[in-house]
Order: C-alpha cells, then sequence, then structure tokens
C-alpha cells in the first residue's frame, strides 16, 4: 500500500503539542501489532512530513528547537494536511504567503485537519465558510467572528465536516486517531493509542 | 520565584511523545491563569532546556528533528531531570559516558524522573534499587529483570516513589502534572491541563 504522506506545517510560535501530538499518533501507526512493527517503516500506512515556511530551525513555543523536512515552496504532494496552532498563528493571519499556499493545498490534499488556532487561518481563507468547527477554547469567540457562517462547538475534541478542525493542543492527539481511523479502521487505532499509552476520551 | 530547570535529555531515536509532552507540560505553566499570560515568561515557574548527548540536531523516531538547546557536557545544574524513552534508550544502556552524566545529574538534582523506557536506563545504573517503578508496557518484564528489587508496577500512569518513572508515551504528560502539582500545588495543574486541554485521567 502507497503511505499517505501527512504534511504537519510548522511556524515560529507553533504550539508544541500541537504539532508533536499528531506527529506521534501518525508516525507511530503500524498494521501489524506490537512494538516489533515499530522498529520499521514497512507497515506504516503514514509517512509524515514537517513543512517549514523558510527552510532551516524554527523555534516553537517554550523554546524548542525544530528542523522542517522541508520548506512549504519545496514540500511533495500532500495526502493529509495539518496546521497546528499557537499564538504563531496570529502573525500568519497576515501572511499572504503561507495563507495561499494553504489555500492551495487544502484545494488538493484528501484530507485538511487544524490543531487549536491553526481553525483561524481556516477561516480566514474562507474553508471553514457553512462549516460545523473548533478551536481553542480562548479562541471560539474570535473563528465566529472570522466567519459567522460558520457554527462552532465549544464542547467537543474536534469536529468533522468535511474538514477536521480540533480543539486545543491536546485535542489534536484525539483528531489524529479520528483520523486513523477513517484510514485504518478501529482496530489499528486502537492498538495504536494502547501503544502510545494514550486514554483515548 | 527563581524558575526551577527542567532537563530533558534528547538523544538519537527519541520517543517524540515523550519528551514533547513534558515539555509541553512543564513550558506552559504559568501562576496567573488565562491565555495571556502564557505570552511571557513573567509567571512561568520552570525554565525548559533540552539537553542532548552532543551538541547540533538528532532525528527522534519518526524522523522528527529537533536540536538540543545545549549539550550533555555543557548543561548547566539540572533542578528536574527527564529522561525519556524510545528505542534510542537501547544503545545508551550500553553507553558509560551518558549513564554516568545521568547518575552524576541525578545524585545532584531536586527531582528525577524517567518517561516509558527511561527507566531502563535508571535500572542499569542502580537508580531504582528496592524502589517501586514503572515503564512502558512493553518493557515491564526487561525492568524487573534488570534489577530483581524494583516492584515493578504495570498498571499505574506514573510511580513515585523517591525516583519518578511513568508508563509508556503518553503516561509522561501525566507524570509531568504530578510534578507540576508537587512544586506549584493542584490548582496551578488543573488550570494548566485546561489551557491545553488535556484530560488527565
Amino acid at each position: 500500500m502507497k503511505k499517505k504522506v501527512v504534511g504537519i506545517l510548522l511556524f515560529p510560535d507553533v504550539e508544541v503539542l500541537d504539532f508533536a501530538g499528531p506527529f506521534e499518533v501518525f508516525s507511530r501507526v503500524r498494521t501489524v501489532p506490537g512494538p516489533a512493527s515499530r522498529i520499521s517503516e514497512d507497515s506504516a500506512p503514514f509517512q509524515v512530513l514537517t513543512v517549514g515556511i523558510e527552510p532551516g530551525e524554527l523555534v516553537a513555543t517554550g523554546g524548542l528547537r525544530v528542523v522542517a523536512d522541508v520548506a512549504m515552496d519545496d514540500a511533495p504532494p500532500i495526502d493529509i494536511l495539518v496546521v497546528p496552532g499557537g499564538f504563531g498563528t496570529r502573525p500568519l493571519l497576515d501572511n499572504e504567503r503561507v495563507l495561499t499556499w494553504i489555500k492551495e493545498r487544502a484545494e488538493v490534499a484528501e484530507l485538511v485537519t487544524s490543531v487549536c488556532t491553526g481553525a483561524l487561518l481556516f477561516a480566514k481563507i474562507g474553508l471553514l465558510r457553512g462549516r460545523q468547527a473548533t478551536t481553542h477554547q480562548g479562541a471560539l469567540d474570535q473563528l465566529a467572528k472570522m466567519d459567522p457562517t460558520i457554527t462552532v462547538h465549544g464542547d467537543r475534541r474536534f469536529v468533522d465536516d468535511g474538514i477536521i478542525t480540533s480543539g486545543g493542543v491536546a485535542a489534536g492527539v484525539d483528531m489524529a486517531f479520528h483520523v486513523v481511523e477513517k484510514y485504518c479502521g478501529v482496530d489499528v487505532a486502537d492498538e495504536t493509542s494502547r501503544y502510545i499509552e494514550y486514554p483515548r476520551p
């Protein structure tokens, strides 16, 4: 089976768990259960790629230094787009280059997902028009104001309405498992959650 | 209040969520509640530092590229030592330089903690002798064999017996919140868990 490419956007002041949670989930899924299968990529259904705005190192919240695999303009086709949140999304709301990249990639991706305030970037480019969505608890009002056609849910870990948005930070882990279920079924998702000892709510 | 230095050891093939979970928790704690306090470090009780074996970039599980803040030999005094796990712990069991560093740092740290198979490194240097401890579900037998004086608990998210060990991967997040409770009280820990929308089990 051809692996699905998961492209996770990274930017300065991206919230660590927003990207590291989905990264952990997607990169540890195996269709063969148990720890041994995790040593190789043989039964991995996903290939996870981090995508930076620029090449080179960037600094996430709390000061974590990360190097993206590839810069935005050089990224290969992405099947599953993941846009995390964090304080770093605020300046991106005025960054036409990044917004255009997200819009173009979202149009051709199989699945488009956000974590936390990543949803604000989607709202800004009209991706959530007329849809149900969610975001970090502290940004629910902002999301509703940015696009009043969005039905904002403040009480869900994630909302799947064609485009998948998740609540704050750790909720991105639940969103990722939801995507794993879609592609690989509930048994594979549950086995991975047991492997990483994450209690899905 | 002088910030407590949390030193998280990083090494090739460290499991992403093993270090990123505690990093997220410790770096987002604020004694002043709400999102605004997270913009600055003013009310942050912890300063989180990543410590590499060597200077420069390293590759975690799944291929995540990370740059440690400081190399092992140049690390400042560490108050709270965090040793994560992952497949990368296996070669470290024969790495005298790393084992000696952990032993020396553990002797002078206020608090010594592990996530997942990080506990194997502690067992190897005798840190868990006669103590209760836990590790990743797939390494419980190995931990018991490495040091039969350890009482191994396979049914707990973390075990605090002077040295704090946690279960696999995501259990490190619960361990980090336990440490936050010790230093800052349950209200600050709970507020941080609400901020990062992590449902503590």
